[in-house]
This record gives structure tokens, sequence and C-alpha cells, in this order.
């Protein structure tokens, strides 16, 4: 009865995708709305995630040497508007501060949008000479965007996220490094949390504001639209211009560092909600998940029952995997769906007859699937179980994007096929940006990116007929 | 003379104990001025500091069962304005955000100075029932204080910190949290930060804002200063009224939770600069030192040497020692004296007559003693030594707090004591908070709290010669 009220409680995603996916946040209690217009509260549960995701992707970061700094969160407006092309793409969303201490300010401070001219402004102060070289900074922290309409995880005017800044000797070093930070970005979405992504490089008209070049991971979700992952920019040595940040090359002469800046959100999780997720709520990859396996006593008022459970979790606990017991005195019917709400990718059924037999039942998130196991061989075979259910999760997300993957040579095909379902449909281009604008009024898409994996599809491109070299993927953007 | 140059770089403590402390911030890259007023950068080595902090503090915190969360950063005038005590003594120093996406808000927006507000607002939207509590959440972040005079980590615009906040079903259970966070600050300073502090409570006059009662740990510093290190606060169920935070208790009837807030801040990295550092530079306790081992190759031009030193850094790290060789091509003066103002808690020397007798020199930065160690032992004596040298920091600075903790029974003998190079004053106290102000206007110092440990020293306050029960201790706070 409490399951069937649970359920009832949650759109059909079928129905209303948009409505599902709010549905899950709350009731998955990832998030709460609060009383600022606009911004979200990460519950402790939504919480964890974010902390999860922090703690491996920190370790990846490291590995390459990458360092963490803390800069302070208000920006003078002098200082943001040294870079022209930066300021002009985000001050239509910058919060201000104009009051400190019960005074007007002289000058307004801009809540960060993003960091590249504090980085910027600090390195000019610091940096002497090449052997300082590179610099590879990055900070955790949250920025404001004063968005017109926001979602949770996706869109909200307060966000927390990564941001990577650095800074190099040479061009090619800096590429290099842009090009390091999205495949791992990549690797993280495939290997951390089963998602399948498209890497590559953003045309012009849809790259970062003041980048010579942005690079992109766009993941598939269920309802086929794409969701931009993690982004990864480099800045040439314009910014090192604009903020003279200068050292002392090896030739002993003046020189301009070039630089890269790399970032990634908790739109982490709405792409995980978005990619893994299904009418029962919430489904997790197990590295990120704060509850990997739960065990659930059946008929627990039952002698032995209990004390069984609890020598289950703590052999489980011991094993260093993140386990829970729910003992609370609500039905195993109420105990079930409230799991699988929240995604926990195993659950463990333990009741008289399996004690009696020394064995357990463990069921799968994503699949539903179920297998005896015998009590003592579980601990063991946990990790293969999440390891299957990560594998389950990717493989299902896979066929998703490679099933509406599609290709065409027209535009009229283009819009034939988002009409009917959509997915990301790869068409070649020309190049230019009008007829990035056409396909948009004709068919309805933008352009994700430009994938790494290039194929040929035709010669032409399919908005202007002229010649075109490049493959281009689009789709309808989150 | 690089090594010259680097300390005539210092201010000599004795000299200039402020200047020293600034000197001693920026020379060891812990921290550096940015281009808002009153606002500071954590660089790469200082951050990394804060890292172990978190890292060590945050899994105590998850042993007794709190969890993170993220609330957000901006509070609604009216909403942070529905406690009178708590804005009264916040508003002074708030930071208004009043423009968002280029237009005037409606309502000005605070920069949190703390987060008791938020907390409550969204307590009051989600707690139901008394099988909810008690709610132990807690939020790493930083918080702005539009301070008129700034110093790096003590007093500072924007800090960061942690911020416990917790609702119980009991004040008796809430008075139990409120105690257990101060003790979990007084372990983490003793044990971690080899620091020693006296635990108490404030006055009414220095409490928290709209708190029942405040408990701080005090430090003592090398100039004999007293640092409040961290606090904890109880504040009944005022918030809770005040905010409409209610649930539905055992009996079945409408119960306003008990609540407390808890914080440490970056502040703590000041403490440890103040409590440990020399003429030198930084000493750093081991468990927070982001390099624990340095390893300096001696005649590093002469073969086997650096392959050696490389050989014994490899064998460190296996042990799960932060280890660094430095192998630049500064000389080993420099570098003595780099790795000295950075704090590295042991420095290891390796020349080719060591490695011709399978040994090194190993010197503690905290007494500047050196051993012969053979390199076979190496590896498995650090962990003792890195002890000695946490136990050497905790005497030294236990000494400098006993030594300079006095008692008094006259106003006059306080004055005298503050005159003669200062510390900590124990004396008895009426109670009365116009004999407090009246101490500070005669001896120059504020109450710092009333000790757990309490002493009888006489029978009468030394202000007012009226009866005193409670003993308090004294002192000139940062």
């Amino acid at each position: 009865m409490a399951k069937d009220k649970k359920i009832k409680e949650i759109t059909d995603m079928d129905v209303d995708f948009a409505q599902w996916y709010t549905d899950v946040c709350r009731k998955a209690e990832l998030i709460e709305y609060a009383s600022v217009k606009g911004f979200t509260i990460l519950r402790p549960y939504g919480y964890a995630i974010w902390e999860n995701i922090q703690r491996i992707m920190d370790a990846e970061f490291k590995k390459t040497g990458h360092v963490n700094v803390a800069m302070p969160v208000l920006i003078p407006e002098s200082l943001l508007k040294k870079e022209g092309e930066l300021v002009n793409g985000f001050a239509p969303e910058v919060a201000w501060v104009t009051e400190g201490g019960s005074e007007k300010l002289e000058e307004r401070l801009a809540f960060r949008p993003t960091s590249e001219t504090m980085f910027c402004d600090h390195w000019a102060n610091v940096l002497q000479t090449y052997r300082q070289l590179p610099m590879l900074y990055n900070q955790w922290c949250s920025v404001i965007r004063w968005e017109k309409t926001t979602r949770p995880f996706l869109r909200s005017r307060e966000f927390w996220w990564q941001e990577g800044h650095t800074i190099h000797e040479t061009a090619e070093e800096a590429q290099r490094e842009t090009e390091q930070q999205l495949e791992l970005y990549a690797d993280f979405c495939e290997k951390i949390l089963a998602i399948p992504v498209v890497k590559g490089r953003k045309t012009d008209k849809e790259k970062f504001a003041g980048a010579e070049a942005t690079y992109s991971i766009e993941a598939m979700m269920k309802d086929r639209k794409a969701l931009q992952s993690a982004t990864s920019h480099y800045f040439g040595d314009k910014f090192s211009r604009a903020y003279n940040v200068t050292y002392t090359g090896r030739d002993n002469t003046l020189q301009y560092p070039y630089q890269t800046s790399w970032g990634s959100t908790t739109r982490l999780i709405g792409a995980v909600i978005m990619t893994h997720g299904d009418n029962n709520g919430l489904v997790l990859p197990p590295a990120i998940a704060p509850i990997q396996v739960v065990v659930l006593p059946i008929a627990q008022h039952k002698e032995g029952v209990l004390e069984k459970a609890q020598e289950v979790v703590n052999a489980i606990e011991a094993a260093g995997i993140r386990v829970k017991g729910d003992f609370s005195d609500n039905s195993a019917g109420w105990k079930f769906s409230e799991w699988e709400m929240k995604g926990v990718p195993l659950r463990i059924e333990l009741g008289p007859r399996d004690i009696e037999n020394n064995q357990c039942v463990v069921a799968r998130r994503d699949n539903g699937e179920k297998a005896t196991v015998g009590l003592d061989e579980l601990v063991e075979k946990l990790p293969e179980l999440l390891q299957s259910v990560h594998d389950g999760l990717y493989e299902k997300a896979l066929s998703n994007l490679n099933e509406h993957t599609y290709s065409a040579t027209e535009v009229s095909e283009v819009k034939t096929i988002m009409e009917n379902g959509g997915g990301f449909v790869k068409t070649m281009w020309c190049g230019s940006e009008e007829c990035e604008v056409k396909m948009k009024e004709l068919a309805g898409v933008s352009s994700r990116n430009i994938p790494f994996d290039q194929e040929h599809i035709s010669d032409t491109c399919p908005v202007c007929g002229g010649k075109a070299e490049k493959m281009v993927v689009w789709g309808i953007a989150y």
C-alpha cells in the first residue's frame, strides 16, 4: 500500500519526462527548493553523491599534477571588464554586490560567474619566471549565474563546480592540457558515472566567451536530448595579454603564457538521473552511490533475523563497501520502494528461511534481476555484482545513444528524425554560422559539437549545399 | 648567501610579531592579497593545509553521524531579519547583493555571514516527525563579513569554514551535542594541530548573537595573545520558534526542536603559524603538513646521488608518507632555508658519503636536532620521528601556555601582568557585565571564557569586591 502510494507520487517518465525528473530529484531527497528564487539546497543524499564525485575526480586531477586553491568569490567590475568577450558573455547573468558593511561600495563587485579574471590577476602578481610554469590550478566552489528559468542540477542561479585554470610556456602544451582534461572528463563519465559521451569541439557560435577553442562531452538523456556534461577551453594568450600576465622566458625575454580552463558541475548529477533513472526513481552507478548495498531483513520480528542481518551489514562494511541496514519498523514493501527510489545499486533480502539455508537474495536495481547467494561467499561476490550493475547501466545507456544517433544528408531528414522521437543527428557542415542558425530554424536542433571521431557522410552541407568537410552532431540541448 | 637573503626577508618575531606573521604567510606562499580590498587568495600550499584540516575533521564529524549539505549562499533580507538578535549582531558586517541579471532586485540578498536562518528555513519546510530527529548537518563553504581591518587567516572579509547545524528532540540532547562538538575541536587542536587549548563557556557579553550559550576553545599564541579557535553554540528553541520549525512529537503534539551550531575556520591556520612558527618561518604539525618529509640530495652532481635520493623518495612515498625530493639546481643552502620557511617537519640530507655508509641525516624542523639513520631502517623510523615532532611542538606550546597563565586577586595585579609581557590571567568574577567592561578599561583584557576546569582563587570579584563563584580567564584577543 505504502509502495503504491510512493510510486503514484512519481509521474510516469513516458507521460511527462520533465515532471518525472523533478519528482525524482525531490522524492529521492536530493534537493529541495530554497526561499531564494532560483536557488536550490543540496540535501544530505544529494550532497553525498557530489562528495563522491568530488573525491574521485579530485584524485584524478592530482595524479596529473594539479593543485587546489581558493580565489575570492567577488570580482571588481573593472577587473571583470578587462577582457571584452568574457564580460559580454557573462554580463547579463551577473549578480552584483553593491553594499558592504552598511555602506554603498565605490565599485560594484560581481559574484563570480567563472574565475578566469581572478586567476589572471593573481598570476600577473606572482608569475616571474618560466621555472614556475606550468601552473596547474583548480578550485571547488559555487558560482552564480542569474538564469531566468531554472531546473534542479541543470540550470540554477547558484551551482557547485570545479574550475581548473592553467598556464603554460607553449601553445602546444596548453592545447595538450585542454585535450587531456576533456579525456579525463570523458573517462570519468564512462568509468564512474556509466555514461557514454560524444567528445568534440564546439563550433565558434557555441564556444565559451573569450575562448579560442572549446571542447565538450555530450551525453544523451533518456528523452534523447543532449546534456553538455563538461567543457575544456583553450585561450591562447588572449587573457594573458588582457591581464598583463608575463614571465621571463628561457631566452630572457618577456613572454605571455598560454592558458586553459575546464569545468564540470553538479549538473553531472542531473545527467546521472536522466541517463539511468526509471519509473521507480533514481538508479545510481555504484561508484558514486552513497549507499551501494542495502540490507533488508524480511519478517524481522522473527528470532535471529535482525542479529543475522546486522552481522551481514558488519561483514560488508568491513570489506569497504558502503552499506546500510534498514531495520526500521516500516513494512518490507515500503522499504523496497524507498530504496528503489533512492537508486541503491544492490538490495539484499534476508528472511528466516534464507538464514536457515545460509543464503540471501541479492536484487540488482538496474534490471531487477534476483540471485540467491550463499552467505559465506556474499562479501566476496559483491564487488563483481556492483561491477555488473555498472556494466549493465553503461550498456543500456550506450544502446540508447547508438540507437538514437542518426546520419542525415538533408535538412528535411533531420527534421523528420526530430519529429519522430529525436536524438543525435550527424551531418556534414560547411562551417558557416549562417547554416548553423538556419538548421536551428528549420529542424529545431543546435550543433552539439564537431566530434573527434569524424565520418564522411556526404560531400556537401545539407543547409547551403556548399562544400563540407566537417561532420557535426546536432541535437536539442538541455 | 641565498639563505641569508631569505631569512633577512622575514622580520624577527621579537622585534615585530605582527610583521613577522604577515611575512611568514606570504614567504611560505600560504596566501596572497587579491585585487578586492580585504580579500585573500589561498595559494596551493596554504590550501593544501586547509584540505588536510578538512579531510581529518570531516571524518571525525561523520563518525558521530553528521552529514554534509549545501545551502544557498544568498539569504533574503526578510528571512535574515526574523530573529532579531542574530541580525543585530551581523547586520553591520553584511555584504548585500542588490542587482542580478542586469536588474535591480526587489529585495536585498545577504551574502551569508552564517547560515542559521537558512537551515531553519529548510527545516521548517522538511521536518515533520520526531522520527526524523536528530538532524545533524554540516557544510564546508565560505562566508563574508565586511570587516574594517583585516589580517591573513585571522580576520578577512571572506573566509573558509565549516558550520555545523543540528536540531534535536530534547534540550539535554542538544546541550550534549554542543559540548561534544567543543570536545571534538579541542581534541583536534591538541592531537592534530599540537595546540593546547582552554575549554570553557563564553560570558553573555562575548557569546554569539542569538545563542543561549556559547562555548569556545582559546589558544595562546607566541606573543601570548589569545586566539579563539572554534566555538559551539546552544540555541534552545529560540530560532525554532522564530522560524516556525515544528514537528509532531512522540505524544502527537506539535513541538519545537532544540538547536545547536558550531564552527571552525581557516583561522586555525593562523593559530598554527603563531603557535609553532619561528624566525626561520613556518613550522607545521606533521598531521596537516602538505609535505611531511623533504629529501635533499647533497652534492647532487656526484654520480649516483640523485638516483639514490629518488629511491629513498619512492620508498617513503610507498609507505604513505607525504614526501618531496627537491632535485632542483638551487644551492643546498637555498633549499635548506626554503623548506624551513615552508615548515616541513623532517628534512633528510643525503650526500655521497652518506650513501657510502648506507645512511642519511634526518633533521627535525621543530628543534633543529639531527640524527643519523641507516637507510634500511629509515622508512620504518619515520612515523615515530614525525610523532616526536608533533610531541615536541605540543610540549613547547603547552609550556608557553602554562608559563604565561597567571592567577590574580586584584585588578592592579592583572594590569601588572599584562604590562610585563602578558598572557592569560585567571580571576574570580561576580558575573556582572559591568565588571567585565571595567576590567577591560582598567587592565586592557577581555574575558576569554569561563573554563570548564574551575579553580577557587579567592572569594570575591577583583573588580567590585562582591561575592564571586566563577573563575574567568582573561586575555588580549586576536
